[in-house]
């Protein structure tokens, strides 16, 4: 990222206003800098600089490093139209499609490099690991499951989606590397389907 | 890792010979050594040093850190009785019995440690990542899988179990965290059976 024009053009604006998309441009600077950088070598005064604002503004609007990394690098804000398009489907259709819209972000170019540094961080670091809880369980699978045994619902569907993601993007499993998305459909909805909404036998 | 007495308490046994375990003396301090320092901060040169043998030794034994490490690292070898149990199951258990000899591996405060180093060394360096794929899917779940399909079954398995293993222990998502390994053996249980013996429907 070169940083330099960066904040000139931005500043070139004008005075922040009730027009102007600070927050936006806080976001956008976040994004390259985390993108480049990781999470660890990012600080919230290097983005300030970044998106040439005074670092009380960040924090102004993100509490922390770790809300401002999920806001930033976050593949669907949690009012996007396929994630309500989602949490609206038909009970016996969630597994499916759960899995086919999780695949259709990772494999995003635009948006599968954002969310393998999401995942990277949230095993190495702690609060990354509760704030995507936050994206992942709580505003998306949570809303899937059932109501008996809610959580642990979310929290095995959610293993199985981070496995898939390490397999697939991290690690690089050949077979499931080279499987079609409707091949991994066929093998994952089928588990995502029952971990939300089947038995699972926990009691007797 | 007290470096300074180890060295010189194992050349204290006498010169290398047929009967020194020179091969274990590295193991030894390659398990310390990846254990304190990681995989990027851990050289064969180092474990060489620790364990007081010539760096050539090492690289007579290990083609490469990455099988140093697996080697040092890895919860059971190949001929481990627990392995081999497993293998010859009834067909109709391996999903149960393979998710409950995991946990009981994880669960296990001497090795579980060295397990999460695996985990993330292999999500972060493509040599690390593809000695797990010997460990994990070579040794164990390729040999529980039924012959269609068999490398995306157990590239499914496997990446079931790294994704459980991230929620329960990198990650820390509560309702995973907080389950007992019978729930989780309930709950894991027969996707990993459906995975290595069941019906995939990738046809049709």
């Amino acid at each position: 990222m070169t940083t330099a024009p960066g904040p000139e053009r931005r500043r070139g604006r004008g005075p922040r206003g009730a027009g102007a998309d600070t927050r936006g441009d806080i976001l956008v600077a976040a994004a390259a800098g985390f993108s480049e950088h990781g999470y660890a070598g990012t600080s919230m005064r290097a983005i300030a600089r970044a998106a040439g604002v005074d670092p009380a503004l960040v924090r102004h609007y993100f509490d922390s490093k770790a809300e401002l990394f999920i806001a930033a690098m976050r593949p669907a804000q949690p009012d996007d139209a396929r994630l309500l398009a989602l949490v609206s489907a038909p009970r016996d259709q969630v597994g499916t499609r759960l899995i086919a819209l999780f695949l259709e972000l990772w494999d995003d170019p635009s948006l599968g490099p954002r969310m393998r540094g999401i995942l990277l961080s949230a095993m190495t670091t702690p609060e990354v690991a509760s704030a995507v809880q936050t994206v992942l369980i709580r505003d998306v699978v949570l809303r899937l499951a059932r109501d008996d045994h809610k959580e642990m619902r979310a929290g095995a569907a959610a293993s199985q989606l981070m496995g898939l993601a390490a397999a697939r993007y991290l690690i690089g499993v050949p077979a499931v590397v080279q499987a079609s998305r409707a091949e991994l459909v066929a093998v994952y909805g089928p588990t995502l389907q029952r971990y939300l909404q089947g038995e699972l036998d926990l009691e007797g």
